[in-house]
């Protein structure tokens, strides 16, 4: 199944859609967040009439099962360049995720450039470890087998049980079979990675996110995108995950950071 | 005026609550966006019987002058140690400001510790530059006479025209006249600063916010906060602002990001 088919959604009534919360995108039997928060994002672009996510926030309320859904759209501004929106996904009559978003053509925007960041320094994916569900590793998620990952050599070891020791994920994504990409498919691959608790050398396995932001900085090319996503905090029970995506020559597409849970030991 | 008559919520009904948008807390007429965030924290925390925000998103619809307005606050999820709400501000009539926040008791937050970062580097307050509404620089807001900020001296020559050529801005901040701050005094201090534009080489003077997260990671101590924000991708008419926030001993207290909008020149 296609990105595009797993995130689809259907007019029912105005500014409510349904949506199939797709098999094989969950891990563990849990829909991957980043898939749930661009269902959310393709309802809010097709209730507001603009192509690209700027900026998306998603709070998850529960787990989600694959099974047919319902995301009612308000639009709550739409002038000028911009859209804003929020959003409810229910699935079986319970609320699952809340989203805030704000929509645009990304075509259209210019404005200077000043730069003050080094790409994430990435082997070729040729010399990446792919990663896939037939691992033996901490999943495997069977959502991995629904895109292309490759990981940085230097943390790719969790699988075999030996952490980096610093909460990093560092690899290339792209869809499967040469499927186009589009701004969604940027805030799929902003929570698409392992989780980066699984390179520190701390025992916790589980990390559910509570909040996921993605900005998009730039329309989605085609081909690998270099990813690096990295662990800075875990304190008080919680921790930030901050990634970044850029395309094969250089240019940022994405940023993103969500707040995880930590569970007490 | 205390940061805690100024962001009062009033109920009015079942998670309703009039705000005031109180005069002084504003940048050349328009309210400081830290500030009203802060408001919809308030009113969220109200609603929810939580005191204290975890994460909290804010899209900014329109200028908000001061006046009495409006909260609604939609409670999505109640349950365990969480809360989370959505709300929208409404100053006469018009959407200014909408919200999506999880909420919690930071009392209760344990964990393990595990921090990959460096404290910013700052000069002690008193050799730091007082941020004061005398100044002549861009702005001065009036707002900053509200709050007390000392900037970093590297970072403070923007307001004799002499940007540093960095989007940074780094410094001190608490709350007047030894108020208690809380988690929404945190919330405020991540929009608090002048913008990190006024330390780029760039003929941009006005930033508007299109979206800010703040996420509260401690409860929030007394006396000074250590500031940094920073901005490393000014592109495509947009740009991102980093915030981190920690007490006098070294422990992070919050971390924001803010996407903004880089009008065309």
């Amino acid at each position: 199944m296609t990105f595009a088919e797993a995130t689809a959604v259907q007019s029912v009534a105005d500014d409510e859609y349904t949506v199939r919360v797709a098999e094989g995108w969950d891990i563990a039997g849990n829909a991957n967040g980043g898939y749930l928060l661009a269902i959310m994002g393709r309802a809010i672009t097709a209730a507001t009439g603009r192509p690209d996510v700027v900026s998306i926030t998603g709070h998850y309320l529960a787990p989600a099962r694959p099974s047919t859904g319902r995301v009612a759209v308000e639009v709550v501004r739409s002038g000028g360049r911009h859209a804003t929106a929020s959003a409810m996904l229910e699935l079986d009559g319970r609320p699952t995720l809340v989203a805030l978003a704000t929509v645009t053509d990304l075509a259209d925007a210019v404005g200077p450039e000043q730069i003050d960041a080094a790409v994430p320094e990435l082997p070729a994916p040729d010399d990446c470890v792919a990663f896939s569900p037939s691992g033996d590793g901490p999943g495997p998620p069977s959502f991995a087998s629904q895109v292309e990952m490759r990981l940085h050599p230097e943390d790719a070891s969790f699988a075999e049980g030996r952490p980096s020791g610093r909460a990093r994920m560092r690899g290339w994504f792209r869809l499967r079979d040469g499927e186009r990409a589009d701004s969604l498919a940027l805030v799929l691959a902003t929570d698409a990675f392992p989780p980066t608790i699984f390179n520190a050398d701390l025992p916790v396995a589980w990390t559910p996110t509570v909040e996921l932001t993605a900005h998009v900085r730039a329309a989605a090319p085609p081909g690998w995108w270099r990813c690096a996503f990295r662990t800075r905090f875990i304190s008080g029970g919680y921790l930030e995950a901050d990634g970044e995506i850029w395309d094969g020559s250089g240019r940022l597409l994405a940023e993103s950071r969500q707040l995880a849970l930590v569970p007490r030991g």
